[in-house]
């Protein structure tokens, strides 16, 4: 990054981001209570001991979403000693911001999706992060079509020319070396994004409604497909690959247990119901033998 | 660690170790099968590019077992990149060799239970390392007692006075930051365990039937006690925690993970069946309120 940023300059930007992202929290969540059409959103407010807090809202068995999650979170204070080294900058101070959306149908035959917009920032260093993806149980091609074009399209509406470095990032962030596997289909990812600030803080707003505009279509097409066990215990299995990977892998969760997080918001991403049999394999020439496929050699979707 | 231990003296250790463990594989699974009754270990021999590599057993959806591994390994070269650092020792390679028993019952009323042992070499360093715990659903006290006065006896007649040190080690160990949790009623945990390494060869080889002795007796007073739905959500949810602990904390599994092991055989230990409810609260005064309590607060068992 390059010079440094004022701190009057992350005061601006932090507050318009977090008007932004309540607004963002709140329409989010009115839409997947409407395409559920059953549950509710609870709403937590939650306050960190070190500084900072967040509003975590989840709905749960719901007759069309199982699990959803829509966490905004604005945490600040002295950086944790775990993060001193990993985290860019050098103040002994830190402020993080933003808006994670996960959603796990019930269905196995819609995808799990998630999407998330974070503000970091730490001495003379401030930046942007987040993404999208798409973690389908069965592959539907013009699904992953439409999830790519519209996230390529907010991208370049805003940020013109990141896009593909940005595909290509999601390929190589959500990827689970010990399998092999990529966690589904891709999407986005950028991180370190700073320069013109406002700029990315419109990427930023823009991201979350481009979000639901790529995923709720695929949602409604697939919603009220029929589906049996088998399908949805495929479901559960590589549900257990979304855990692997947030656990193990994933930046904002590492990062949410690290400065001590409210621990049920930064787990809300883990999925409601899981399986780990032991060294499961799809019979050749399946539905779930071609999900695989993919999932080892990502394509281009746009 | 004191004086460097010799190459020759590795070797040597090494192999005994192997030896044992190979036979007590074998009687852990037969154990274990004449236990459940039904179902059988299955057997995969593995082997790992970078040198080495296992025996992954594992038994699958019996009747009293849900899922059991008992994995031997022995995998050696090159020390991997993200270990260089973190491995005790200074030489280019490096060798480790162990057991490993995870045990998942079906009944919700038998506690899981783990045991490892495992013997790390690196330069002029050479230990032994290892442990074992238990982990109930629902807390019966007489079996707490009894299964740390197993682990007591066995540690104080290989190695006297070390067995309250692994006791506090296993309490601080098997415990989860972000939940403020311990995994479940501790056991005994070391690692680095060196100086005279035929003495502690001496427990390795003593420690995998001493769990037996320490665990089945528990298995076999609850294994018939009848439960319901409502118990099976709760140790399903409890499961959820032993995913968490051992994806984000449990060394061996990351160590499996970062030196490439097989993938299977390393996560064997995850539940076959888990739940992440969000924001999940036994009611007060419950017996699922009663076990997190004890989980808050180690007690001394033995």
């Amino acid at each position: 990054m390059a010079d440094p940023v004022a701190r009057a300059e992350v005061v601006r930007i932090h507050g318009e981001l977090m008007r932004a992202l309540t607004e963002l929290q709140a329409r989010s969540c009115a839409a997947l209570e409407e395409v559920d059409g059953g549950a509710r959103f609870s709403t937590d407010r939650w306050e960190r001991p070190g500084g900072g807090g967040g509003i975590a809202r989840v709905l749960q068995d719901g007759p069309v979403l199982e699990k959803a999650g829509v966490n905004l979170s604005d945490v600040q204070g002295e950086v944790p000693e775990g993060l001193a080294a990993k985290l860019p900058g050098d103040g002994a101070e830190f402020l993080a911001a933003g808006l994670s959306i996960v959603v796990h149908p019930r269905s196995p035959l819609v995808p799990t999706a998630h999407a998330n917009v974070r503000f970091i920032a730490r001495g003379g260093e401030a930046w942007f992060g987040g993404g999208a993806d798409l973690t389908p149980y069965y592959l539907f091609e013009e699904d992953c079509a439409h999830f790519h074009r519209v996230l390529r399209d907010v991208c370049e509406r805003h940020l013109p020319g990141r896009y593909s470095g940005w595909k290509r990032a999601a390929d190589a962030y959500f990827f689970l070396p010990h399998r092999g596997e990529h966690r589904g289909v891709g999407g986005i990812f950028f991180d370190g994004l700073g320069g013109d600030l406002d700029r990315a803080l419109g990427l930023a707003r823009a991201l979350p409604a481009a979000f639901l505009d790529a995923y709720l279509p695929i949602l409604a097409r697939r919603r009220d497909l029929p589906f049996g066990e088998d399908e949805r215990r495929w479901q559960e299995i590589r549900r257990g690959r979304y855990v692997e990977f947030n656990l193990v892998h994933d930046r904002g969760t590492l990062f949410g247990l690290e400065t001590r997080g409210r621990t049920e918001s930064v787990l809300m991403s883990l999925p409601p119901r899981v399986r780990w049999p032991y060294d499961h394999r799809p019979a050749p020439g399946s539905r779930e033998a071609a999900l695989l496929e993919v999932l080892r050699a990502p394509r281009d979707w746009a």
